[in-house]
């Protein structure tokens, strides 16, 4: 039979692994029958060796049936996130999408590192539930067509298990790793359609565009062998999302984009992806799909689904808490901003208590930072950068100034979405 | 401070450790301060990424340092072998090195795969005993001038977690590990001069002379970088050594070549081995030392040493069991031996209970193989190749032929020793 030494040998010598043999790993380190020290010395070789394009989608395959895989028991799409700084698109787009008709019954995670999570966003909302079964989430789509929540069944073991390990030794940044962890997710989730919004830069886990776009090749891919049409979309990353960072302050910035108030490049993202969805899901242009999106925005459709949304899970949405100090932070010079570092911005907002070290730790969904200025503006000595929100914790403001790089001349806007690769651009 | 993950991630990206980094992962790793699923990760970015000669000199200094490191109070010369099948030299250096007074204060090892160790060789002698004291063997080698024992205080605590670790994760064939490994044991024991006999071949654990080139330049490097001359001779092990394979077996071949009726290549490499090391300790020239060895051989004084060494370590050399039952196997062709698999060859002793699969097995010390034959030599159909010594287990006849190639042509006899590596030559 098979021998998981055996295994780990042919993977470090960087030939291809069966199903058969991916399978036995797998499941053996799942029942518990291959120890953790033998699985990492296995995602060590992966991680270096890299996968095949067939490995990876056995890889997928073996994660998603270990578990349950959801029918929903209607057509949806998934918009999922690979995860960056100040990342609320999924509040906008879910109530967004369901006023246009297109049903989203989205599973969402919790913070991880420096990046936020839609989870622990929307419970900064008072009251909100997010622990709601399956067939609660159908009922309630039935009913208004949209729905956030937690969990939905048990779905994919395999991977939390995996992602857990993968996690403590240095194995998470592993394109055929990746592509797998979040495409056995997204397929045994139900969704018809998927849309994976790829962050590429110094806030994401994929820095580099090559590499992004390798990944999204191999997911699209994936998703394809599998029978559900995924497309990728790859957006900059390198300074935050809008100007919200903080659980409570994404969720209040959220709600003014859907009331049409957003900030230009988190509402540029809402358009594009919006509008990409729409037309997968109702067979559009995607021209004409833009002008429903644009106009749900302006007339608060999105709005109006987003407090559905929101009393039907039990929130409070008049009742989002911030901060009870606030401090502003102002520029030392005057000159045009060059770049605001995602990624310690993310860190800065985690040290405040809007995100966790370890997975016990509870979050202060109060607290955070927005930012008054966005790469490629121009600032005077003493405008209003940052405003940091804070409690207990003390504001480590050399690190905040540490953020902002200057330019004496002017700086282009950056790009927000580098491209969108789906089947027939492979 | 320290933090492993960077470590794990520093050591994946081919970068080079510090003394302090390793310290800290090696060290942590024997307090149990790290798991061992990190360990293996890092394991096996070692072995896929390789170290710098200055980070193996560094982990070899950690592993040493993590327990005793002996002083014997004496002089002495260590042989070690990286082992092989059928390599029972050990049993005929040591006493033979003893009668032309170099002493010899060995610690050897069990078998490891389809390799033997020494002190499952010895403890075939009925009543041998091994586990001694540091100060009993202080005392032995002042007697008679060598001892052979299974330990000798705590030595390199920090090398057996770690080859623990990488017998089970995929990471044993690395060649700064295995020269760490080697060298911190080495180090440890006490020894002032350092021969180590580096097999090559498909019995051993390097297989091509590139690379074993390679771990001897490193090895013979820290040595002399910790003041210690050090030697490898790089020599064949493509077939068995001597003609018998199987613990009592060889012990009784050991008797026979120190009363001078050794097997040639044996008795090659004896007479190769024991000439330097006398030279070494006694700073001879090496044709001179041969004499005094090939002397030693003739005269029978080194079996009377292994006679008083058995004695001194209360076994009784008169009574050395084999095996209840033998089989001649017979050559079904005529022609040249060109090849006896010494891989095939160990794996098929191991299976008649020559060797453990798991540690807890028990050995049968009574079993094995001894050639009639070896490559070159040229049989007819029906001339006994080889006997198999053999008590409840199976005999795997169909298995015991695949171990032989034949040919129709000549075939000459193989290099035993294919090079010596010393600080000069590097």
């Amino acid at each position: 039979m098979y021998n998981i030494l055996e295994i780990i040998e042919k993977k470090s010598k960087g030939l291809e692994l069966t199903k058969a043999e991916i399978d036995y790993a797998v499941m053996g380190y799942v029942n518990g029958d291959i120890p953790d020290y033998q699985m990492s010395a296995l995602l060590m070789a992966i991680y270096l060796k890299g996968m095949t394009d067939k490995e990876t989608t056995d890889l997928t395959d073996v994660m998603l049936h270990s578990g349950e895989v959801l029918d929903l028991g209607f057509d949806s799409v998934d918009k999922h996130s690979t995860g960056g700084v100040g990342d609320k698109t999924t509040i906008v787009l879910a109530p967004l999408m369901a006023a246009l008709d297109v049903k989203v019954a989205k599973m969402s995670g919790r913070g991880l590192g420096h990046t936020g999570g839609t989870i622990d966003k929307l419970e900064a909302i008072n009251g909100f539930q997010t622990d709601i079964s399956l067939d609660d989430v159908k009922k309630q789509v039935e009913d208004i067509g949209v729905a956030i929540v937690s969990q939905m069944g048990n779905l994919c073991p395999a991977d939390k298990k995996l992602y857990a390990l993968r996690d403590v030794t240095g194995t998470v940044a592993s394109i055929p790793l990746i592509a797998s962890s979040i495409m056995s997710k997204k397929l045994a989730s139900g969704a018809s359609k998927i849309i994976i919004d790829l962050k590429v830069g110094k806030g994401a886990l994929m820095t580099n565009l090559e590499d992004a776009k390798e990944l999204a090749r191999v997911m699209v891919n994936i998703g394809h062998l599998n029978g559900k049409e995924t497309i990728c979309v790859l957006t900059n990353m390198d300074e935050p999302l809008g100007n919200a960072v903080g659980n409570s302050l994404e969720v209040l910035e959220a709600i003014e984009t859907l009331k049409g108030n957003g900030p230009k490049d988190l509402n540029e993202l809402v358009i594009n992806l919006g509008s990409l969805m729409l037309s997968l899901e109702k067979n559009m242009p995607v021209e004409e799909a833009i002008e429903y999106v644009e106009n749900a925005l302006k007339n608060g459709l999105g709005y109006e689904k987003l407090v559905e949304m929101v009393k039907y899970q039990h929130g409070d949405i008049d009742n989002i808490p911030v901060s009870a100090k606030k401090f502003d932070i102002k520029a030392y010079q005057s000159g045009y901003i060059k770049s605001i570092d995602a990624l310690k911005i993310g860190e800065l907002a985690r040290k405040l208590g809007a995100g966790r070290f370890t997975k016990d730790d509870v979050i202060d969904p109060t607290v955070g930072f927005v930012l008054h200025k966005k790469v490629g503006d121009k600032v005077l000595k003493d405008d209003v950068l940052i405003t940091a929100y804070y409690n207990e914790k003390d504001l480590p403001l050399a690190d905040i100034f540490d953020c902002f790089e200057y330019s004496d001349e002017e700086v282009a806007k950056p790009t927000l979405i580098y491209e969108i690769i789906k089947k027939e651009t492979l």
